[in-house]
């Protein structure tokens, strides 16, 4: 609760109220019981009540949070990867990144693939090839994003950069695997800027990724001035100009909205 | 952050800072931006900066908290029980309470056993009669009790009662699974009183259960002058008189230790 602001410096050693006036002098000044700064009544906040709640609701919610990491730490999978671990860990089943020429296997465990995600676990119960071989081929990735992805499937945890944030998007989306897809789209949605707003609305649209979509296009509408100058602007209009035509509807259906608005506000 | 208390009532149309006087009249009040009502200067908590900031902190920790909570669910195995899902889950071992007649097997996955108790990763790695059978047998537990504890440790959740959360602090402490057995002493702390506080010390001591000793041990202290007439006590000094000697000597400790620190406050 204590603040990292700076008032005027007061007296360190004050009680915790010091109120000079209060019948009829010339100045009320008070002590914050949080950063100990004196204020006057103009830069008052809570009644001394609301803050002792406050300060309750914090300290409430600080347990919560203690309590729900170590739930997770709890439910987590073994600390290494498994591929790590010196023994079996009794999996029953292989991932292979089926576009490498010397695909190391990850292993893995059919519950936890299933538990996770319901493509996964549509194939392995319905004893499909991959349950019945206990190989599962992944196109169209790499070893270590493919790693990457099962090791999040254990911890709910992944190092991400751009690349893999894309790789594990793809795979996320493809397995329906929610919350790696959400994990995801925060990173990307944190790492939008003007250089890549266009390849990553293109992006997000090819792979559902509406958070992504809609970040994306706020931040393309911003700069339309400078939009059909972009390389990517064009390569877009030329690969799939159905995009193109929505930036623009957007921005148009934002400009009629900004105008009624202006509009309503001008009338009496 | 509005509290529930009440101080007097306020007008509900004024401004956020209803700061009369000031130069030099006769009252000061202002009003709280978190319950909306007036409070005068001795009342007063925080200045207006730190109530922004503690209600920016807030919204952190709600949001920490919302992750944390998909998180969980996201780790968390399946929604239902594994012996009530149609399929079998991929199951690899099944657990048996050894003292029933007729003992309905729990089905579980030997990954999950070993990820969460180190008592069973030792049985089921190092191919124990256990892990060659795929049966655990589990002795003193009831069918009941034993379904709740595997489904702990699947989900980090369990119903209690005060009578299961003696079944699964004993089988918590038995395969040292930390997480449960903090979770029933948590839950057995909450539950103690005057009627239990004996029964709860012995059987706190007998699994290693210190929070609940300490707790236990407390509550006894606070009720020195009743102890002797209570049946459970005759029954304890028969059957473990040393525990009997470890509470008179805590009562001893604490009763010199109060004496010396009053001692010391007496003195100049």
């Amino acid at each position: 609760m204590r603040g990292g602001h700076r008032h005027r410096p007061s007296d360190e050693f004050g009680s915790d109220s010091d109120v000079e006036g209060g019948g009829g002098n010339t100045s009320t000044t008070m002590k914050c019981v949080s950063c100990r700064d004196e204020y006057c009544p103009s830069d008052a906040g809570t009644c001394r009540e609301c803050y002792e709640e406050a300060s309750e609701t914090e300290e409430e919610l600080k347990r919560e949070i203690d309590d729900l990491k170590a739930k997770v730490a709890f439910l987590r999978f073994f600390c290494t990867p498994l591929n790590q671990r010196p023994t079996s860990c009794f999996t029953d089943v292989v991932l292979v990144a089926s576009d490498d020429d010397n695909p190391v296997p990850v292993p893995a465990h059919k519950a936890v693939l299933a538990s996770r995600s319901p493509v996964f676990r549509a194939m392995l119960e319905n004893e499909m090839e991959e349950s019945l071989s206990g190989t599962i081929k992944i196109c169209d990735v790499s070893y270590d994003a493919l790693r990457t992805f099962v090791n999040y499937l254990y911890t709910a945890e992944a190092c991400l950069d751009e690349q893999m944030a894309c790789d594990l998007l793809v795979l996320a989306e493809k397995y329906q695997v929610k919350h790696l897809k959400t994990y995801c789209e925060k990173f990307m949605v944190s790492k939008l800027n003007w250089e890549n707003a266009l390849v990553s609305f293109a992006f997000a649209h090819q792979h559902n990724a509406k958070n992504l979509v809609d970040s994306a296009l706020s931040l393309i509408m911003d700069n339309m001035d400078k939009l059909s100058k972009r390389e990517e602007y064009l390569e877009l209009v030329e690969k799939d100009p159905r995009l193109v035509v929505e930036i623009y509807e957007a921005y148009l259906s934002k400009q009629v909205n900004t105008a009624a608005h202006k509009d309503s506000l001008s009338k009496p």
